[in-house]
């Protein structure tokens, strides 16, 4: 069964979480360049993490092909091997996910994000023949800051007949031109998209508040989609516009937002409630916390994952502590209010992000040319009112 | 060469991380009862595991068998299959170690803890049994709370003729007895242990005050003997004497707690400096946070560890970043000086611990009792004096 | 002169501070009634508070007759004494004003506030005759919830031919009807006020913004009035619409919230530069808050106020202290980048507004009915979706 | 009926707040040199923070002489009018005080302080006499770093036949020679003190560990003194040895530690409990505080003070609010219970104190020696281990 016809009979889709971030802190892939070469060199690293996804509840398993593109990974070329070419990458990123997949009953879906081509040159046809050179190995896509790139993802896409589920990195405010999230999901509907919604970036909060705004924009143009959400595992109220890349925390000191397993589990009821049927998680998502959502729409799936067979739910592993104030934390109350400390007195508890109050012009300058000096962007930074 | 051969060439070892905590979030261990059936069950995990921390750097690595002794089995044995027992846990778990060890230069330790029998009976033979009993499969030990238990268990390890290195869960205020940490160093290294230290239940800060009490009671004594450290990778500035498990976010909320590498590169040095030469983690390290070690480390070791060819030392891998705000994040300064946002504005920076102000009495009545009815509990609470 | 001749003669204005907050903790007002009898019965007391302020650098004496309409004291009248009319304490707080205004270079604004006549019968002529009563006494009028209420208000004051300074007590969401800060201007200025603005309920921060509002309706409608703005001595980033009042910590927790002086300085430097020239503050404001505005804008005014005899400007007093560390502390930019600790840390930063998420119909019955029920309320709170 | 007659009595004596922080505050003292010249200057002033006190409860009146020794005066001679002399100041103070005292129950204690004679030569005879001639306008001392000092203060008070409370400004760890608090206390006793206890520098939780430990002294001693405490009204759990002054918050930026009235209430109940009988407030507390400790300790004393008519116990004056849920706080359990958020969620909530590592040695050579410059402080800092 396809995932369309899984959606079609009512079925709640669990998605896997962030393999970049996970194989980051696992030692096989860098911060940084980001790219997933991992699968050539160190495919059981990248076979143990699905299996663990699957394991945790996972009904889709997304090939790690994020950022698998020719040209971003002759862009980071410096440092991966000249014989893993972008071919090799994704063609084993698909037989390791295909491989795991067999052993669970789930599903296998390609991924392709945003290109440089599409910074550097903005050429449509350039941009989807790079596409369509990753579309020889799979279909879907994620990972998109505009939507324009992500429509022309979606149409090169659509071409192979497959469905084809469309997540943008973009928050409340809309893409990196402020087409707000209402029209982007309208626009990658027509393009032929039947999933919408977002990825990364962002917490669950405010995705859960871009969905809707995504929603209320396909129900305004009578479209219909299925919503699909993959927030990010760390708490980021205090992000602006681009998401926790320009949190000062981005990427190595992340650790204090961690969601725990109970704020997943409020996310996961949140998100059913809205009505969102595929749910997921991006960077940061460990498997534990993809159990979590496993455990908290067991009620409605009718089952528990199999790695529910190494936890209580809510805490009930507890119950047979020694002591018995550690005992009195088996029972769901006592997670669901408990307000855990940092254990930092000398911390904030919210930061300012970078590039804050930068104006429009600066940030497309700065994002679009690479060769921006440092002067220059000091320049930009001056001449800008906070 | 063996442990201590190292050691006598001025080398540092490197120890490994939590594979209770990892395997848990990975879904193959059960939060409570702490069993490591998963050598067993699903041994891929743990290999990988191994393999991991291999990589980032680790010199030894330490047999998954927690909480493996046949009674602690047998008394969480509602729930691990009858088949499994200690004895196969114990062996699958050597297997494996040993297996991994091969793949690079490591050594392996045997790991033997706290039992059941001690809290319950306090027989010295009758422990002494168990020991041998899992003697019988390899040597050392550690996560003790009681000295006296931890000497009966070098004694039995030493009559293997192996090197043992003891290491107690305890603070600066000593043994739950009161044994403060430098008479408890004596007595290890009295009984035979080479190697003495500290691991587990406290934040770095708190074990390098206790390894140091450790150093003093020796040098006191005139006695010699290496000094080991392997601290939570959390937060902990806020628990009391029996450590992190006090803390209300023990152990499901601990994740606003959890270090950076770059902490962990601090506490690396401090410990180098403090002439500690066996450095590892224990509850919460993952593999970046000893390949942090190795990296902070690197100077005086002369190498980097292979999953530093994954990671830019001081964060400068992020040079190749898009965005110049990310850019400039690129060095040692930046992740230095870094505080941390929690995300969590709603949650306050320190917890009170449980058990907080309990007096001695009671809380050795609950400890020594599984028995403890919750209306006893609730007397004995109401009787103290905060 | 008058104030709009100094206004006019492009004289920057200094308000005073909020006399009930410090009033209640010199121990003469009561919190909850926040009625101003201490003018009768204390008024060596409100004496002092206004030579505080009058020393401090305020150019205008803001009577001591916030809630002091016939109907509030009646209202309250179960515990302020029978003999004391509101005409008696309007009539000494315009004596005691006037006494210490002759004390140096300043005038007396008359206050009029929200009276429980406009939330209980909403009928204009009731209202304005109550109004009509105070204003025998004096002129001026602030802290409204409800525009219509203060458009009723500056149309009776405006009678008396004198200028009038209106200032609402709304956030940028508007007034409690909804209508916007800029429309609340509009209306406000064709009723006949020449000065506008915002006092009470607000941070700094966000009465900034709304004055910006208004300012940006006046632009729009192609009015012109002077601008001013009175906010709380607090931080409030965290209230909701209805501001302080619903913080969980009003009115007697607010303590970790009090700006610091350097907080005002910047708060007097942003309010100048955004075009603000009546520039003062509200609750918690205490007079060396306002000398802090005076210190602030000394260079513009071209003097210092009385003062700061006793106070080194950025902190330059302690350049005497006689520990090292402390003397590095007499400067500007020690002081503009502390960023200073509550010690308290099983405390959070922010706090969740009660009411919040109230549905408008349920906070509209709840303001206009007095009799609500605790159940009729729990109904209310239960039917609202959060 | 004085002091002694009324603790012997069994009465709780309630003390008075800090002058000059409060006066600082109402633009009358300058922070840095902290002398009192307001009695002269502006006596008015002086007399309404007095009466303040009173009303709020205080038994004793201090007279504001902190400093006023004719040698600090002198010391700070550059900025106070030559004609206004120690001898002016001090009996200015003590008119002042009777005057106010008059207008109750209330005694009045004269105040002195540490002289800069002690630190600058450490002549026994030199700085007896700069206290005899202090002594010549009242009696009663306190604010005392070095306990030999202190003694000394003591002994010329006892010339004067008139009662001696003692109080000094340290924490647990003793004086500036490590004298402990126990033996300081023994020491003053057998000087001639009657009442021995701390002021200033700490807050609440420290000063009560303090007096506890003097309490314990005098007991192992068999000798007998009343207790007395009056910590600052700041939150102060991050202060080093010496106190807050080495708090990067010290003067100008404490507010966010400012204690609530219920922080009052709890240190009063506790400080009650544990034998104090004469209990007061240092620098911080206003006389809404003072109230606290009266309304806490009402029950025990069979009276309210006078500004209690203004004020509901526990906040019950709320009951009367327009809003339910403003309402819903007219209760102890909720004031008790509340965690007040500061606000700031981008400031910590603790500091590193200054000077916070600094030697031994360092330290007394840099507050012994005004004449330190900077370049030596320096190179103490940099030699020093942290």
């Amino acid at each position: 069964q396809g995932i369309l016809e899984r959606l079609d009979a009512g079925e709640i889709v669990i998605g896997d979480g962030g393999f970049v971030f996970a194989l980051e802190k696992r030692g096989y892939v860098k911060a940084g360049p980001w790219t997933p070469e991992a699968t050539v060199e160190h495919p059981e690293a990248v076979r143990q993490l699905h299996r663990e996804f699957l394991r945790a509840g996972s009904n889709v398993l997304q090939t790690f092909t994020f950022y698998a593109s020719e040209d971003k990974l002759e862009n980071r070329g410096n440092y991966v091997a000249e014989k893993i070419t972008g071919q090799k990458v994704n063609e084993a990123a698909c037989d390791i996910a295909k491989e795991v997949a067999k052993e669970g009953d789930a599903l296998v879906a390609g991924g392709v994000s945003q290109t440089p081509s599409y910074l550097s040159c903005k050429d449509k046809a350039e941009v989807k023949a790079v596409f369509r050179k990753q579309l020889e190995v799979f279909m879907r896509k994620d990972y998109f800051e505009h939507v324009e790139e992500a429509v022309w993802a979606v149409e090169v896409l659509k071409e192979s007949g497959k469905p084809v589920a469309a997540t943008m990195c973009i928050g409340p405010e809309g893409d990196m031109h402020g087409v707000p999230p209402g029209q982007c999901a309208v626009q990658l509907v027509k393009a032929g998209a039947s999933i919408v919604g977002v990825n990364c970036h962002f917490d669950a909060d405010t995705c859960l508040k871009t969905v809707m705004l995504m929603k209320e924009g396909l129900e305004a143009a009578k479209l219909k989609a299925y919503l699909m959400s993959q927030p990010l595992a760390f708490h980021t109220p205090d992000c602006g516009k681009q998401g926790f890349i320009d949190l000062p925390e981005f990427p190595f000191g992340l650790e204090p937002r961690i969601v725990t397993r109970w704020d997943v589990q409020k996310y996961a009821r949140q998100a059913y409630d809205l009505g969102i049927r595929y749910i997921g998680g991006c960077c940061g998502f460990e498997p534990y916390h993809i159990r979590a959502i496993a455990e908290e729409l067991a009620p409605e799936r009718g089952f528990l994952p199999e790695a529910s067979e190494k936890h209580g739910s809510w805490g009930n592993s507890l119950s047979m502590h020694t002591k018995p104030w550690v005992r009195a934390r088996a029972r769901k109350e006592y997670w669901e209010n408990l307000k855990p400390a940092s254990g930092r007195p000398y911390c904030p508890s919210l930061s300012k992000p970078d590039g804050w109050g930068v104006t429009k012009g600066a940030r497309e300058l700065m994002q679009q040319k690479e060769a921006t000096t440092e002067q220059q962007l000091k320049e930009l930074f001056q001449k800008q009112k906070f």
